[in-house]
């Protein structure tokens, strides 16, 4: 076989075979093929696109270019929620210990933020001690002991989606939906998992702005779910205001704890029900959806879920009082109000630019190697469609000086739209996409 | 400007900008840009096409990434011809001198058989003697002298192409209409001419094997031709069966010398005409083709054609005696007849199949770095829609040994296909493609 005869084949719009796309897989795992012909493949990949069946291969094959855990031992069904990203995306925290509670495992990798978006990571170690990066023998033991672990990634997970990511970043041929399909499904299959969440989010915050883009990323995901057969459901969710009213980290991680006190605030409660509730059903502790809403609002409601949470900090070294003292958890040196310049109707958010202004505040990254400051953060008091009068508080910013606080209030005012007229509802799920 | 960008404009279908492809060209010749993201490009361009400003563009970078001939102390108009490729293909040995003489002068740069088609150098050194490896100053001195030179590439003519072409070879982007329109151009207009004429083949020899894929390149020439301001005219022309009788390098050098003789077979003598006729009207000497075939047809006839050609050959140190006696040229050491194998018409020939015919017999080359045989060769007895008898002679094959020549008739009669109808006769010149 050789390379230049496969990056032809798909060039000119043919289906690529499975031993064709090990070749190639093999080809990047163990440089064999030059990066002048992979990128030439990746372009063509990028305008003459993948049907299910190559996808189906290129996520197997990429899953077993490196370790997959093998979680046997465990009787329980596996499942994992991956979100697609946005701003105040806190669900993974709520959900994977409520899914615990309710006897489904979730062996959770996840990853950090970056850009305007906020990663789970970064939210769990606002908690003091607390590790993330651990081995994979410490990752299997939590899992075993609490239902759930969220760790960042250890082992060599799926090299050929590292190597290609690098090499995608470069070539402009990151946004191709059967390469960003298989990228997201090679790293979730190799957590060993037998079912998939998928929150697809849609709006300003998201990468996918509009339904019809987020709703082909969402069926290329769930088809290549099926064609791994890892049973996928894809939610479309609302991504064009913040979820929930807390964006950054420390702050973040407390609604979350709120959540799983039975508190919190009711959008993502209801996405946390709703996600989770389907892990359940995929996991097989119930027949249906509705079950599953009902069980983990059980869990919220019962203790059982922070119970779970709880043990997983203790497994990972973190301070356990922060459970019932939220106060412990990192605070801003300063805080400031912003009030509302008018009267009228909270219209729109412009959501990315509220991720870029927890950057400015020392809160995300711009590059995977900048360090993020947990304390800092948004907390919004007032959402889209709230009726506002001028000088009322609408949210409040914590920041690490004056400086940066002044600043991050300027931009949220530029990032909040006003009007005389309440803007249209829009709901909080647009779809469900399963095979 | 990023590269990536670049890229990603092109990857969305849009047009570059001249100023884009500056960069782009810059980048190619300096090697500031990686081989990925070069190839990306390639690919995306490729697919997504380039429109006549780029293709110029283009072009014209290409061209001026490298030494460009000064021409302009000669006032005749400067005009060359261009074939995309066949098999037995000599026109440009009897094109040159002939065109000369009528006035015009050819700064023929020329290239070297490879694969299934011969090449003009080659058949050239067939010559004893001659040389093609000379100094720009010597190219220049020869034009001055007799009107037209034909040699090898020298100085640094379009690196930009060269280490494109390189990368497109290993990435399949070679049969890319607009790069391989600005590759012929380019290196075509660093000869400093102000007019050009494409012979465009077409059929079962050439690298075009259907009228449209001809007429969408010819057409593509012609174009960037014009997008440059050097008039372009392109003709399509018949390679279904070989041009002229002989195949190989001395016995087509014979033949092309036939034809200066007055004589030679009537198919090439037509092309020669037709095609040399044209370079008279583009190089100002006369107004209409048919003015300019006559023209071409006296120098044929009246003996100043083939005395060009032997003051060329011997400004570069070859045996002008060949023009006198063919039998000076390189012989073969055996030669054999094929004989036809039953009684019927012949309908039609796999022409690239004898073309790899002449690379068995040790007469062409895989790659770039074989030595070439110059006495083997194929003399056709016989064209498509000959009658023929059962055992009458069809081909003459030299060889220099007796395993290649039984190897070659074999497989001449496999590249032979008989009927008992006459076939339908093909035009000699398709189409006439002007801007």
């Amino acid at each position: 076989m050789r390379f230049v005869d496969l990056i032809r084949k798909k060039r000119d719009g043919l289906a690529l075979s499975a031993p064709e796309i090990q070749f190639i897989v093999d080809a990047v795992t163990h440089s064999t093929a030059p990066d002048y012909q992979l990128s030439a493949l990746l372009m063509a990949i990028y305008l003459n696109g993948m049907n299910a069946e190559e996808r189906g291969a290129l996520t197997a094959k990429m899953t077993r270019s490196g370790d997959v855990l093998d979680l046997s031992h465990l009787p329980e069904g596996k499942v994992d929620k991956h979100s697609t990203g946005g701003v105040g995306d806190k669900v993974s925290l709520c959900l994977a210990p409520a899914v615990a509670a309710c006897g489904v495992r979730v062996p959770m990798v996840s990853g950090r933020g970056l850009g305007h978006t906020g990663g789970t990571l970064d939210k769990l170690e606002s908690i003091p001690g607390l590790v993330t990066r651990i081995s994979t023998e410490r990752f299997l033991s939590i899992l075993a002991d609490c239902g759930f672990v969220m760790a960042g990634q250890s082992g060599d997970i799926a090299p050929a989606d590292k190597a290609l990511y690098a090499l995608r970043d470069v070539t402009a041929t990151v946004e191709s939906l059967p390469l960003i399909a298989s990228s997201i499904m090679s790293k979730k299959l190799a957590e060993g998992i037998g079912g998939l969440v998928l929150d697809v989010k849609v709006g300003s915050g998201a990468f996918m702005k509009t339904l019809d883009d987020a709703r082909e990323l969402a069926q290329a995901l769930v088809e290549t779910g099926a064609a791994v057969h890892v049973e996928t459901t894809a939610f479309l969710t609302d991504m064009d205001q913040p979820l929930g009213l807390a964006i950054g980290n420390a702050n973040e991680m407390a609604e979350a704890i709120e959540v799983l006190q039975g508190g919190g605030p009711a959008d993502l409660v209801e996405i946390t029900e709703l996600l989770g509730g389907e892990m359940c059903r995929l996991g097989g502790v119930c027949d249906s959806l509705e079950e599953g809403i009902q069980r983990i609002r059980t869990t919220l409601n019962d203790g059982t879920a922070l119970a779970r949470l709880r043990r997983m900090i203790e497994l990972q070294d973190g301070d356990v009082s922060v459970c019932d003292d939220l106060a412990r958890l990192p605070q801003p040196a300063v805080t400031g109000e912003v009030l509302a310049p008018a009267t009228g109707f909270i219209q729109r958010f412009d959501t990315a630019q509220l991720g870029h202004i927890i950057i400015g505040l020392g809160g995300g990254r711009n590059t995977a190697e900048d360090t993020v400051d947990p304390s800092v953060g948004i907390n919004l008091k007032k959402k889209r469609g709230a009726q506002v009068q001028a000088g009322e508080p609408i949210a409040t910013i914590g920041a690490a000086n004056q400086e940066s606080l002044d600043t991050a209030c300027r931009a949220f005012l530029e990032a909040i739209h006003f009007g005389a007229e309440a803007p249209t509802e829009l709901p909080l799920v647009h779809e469900v996409i399963t095979s």
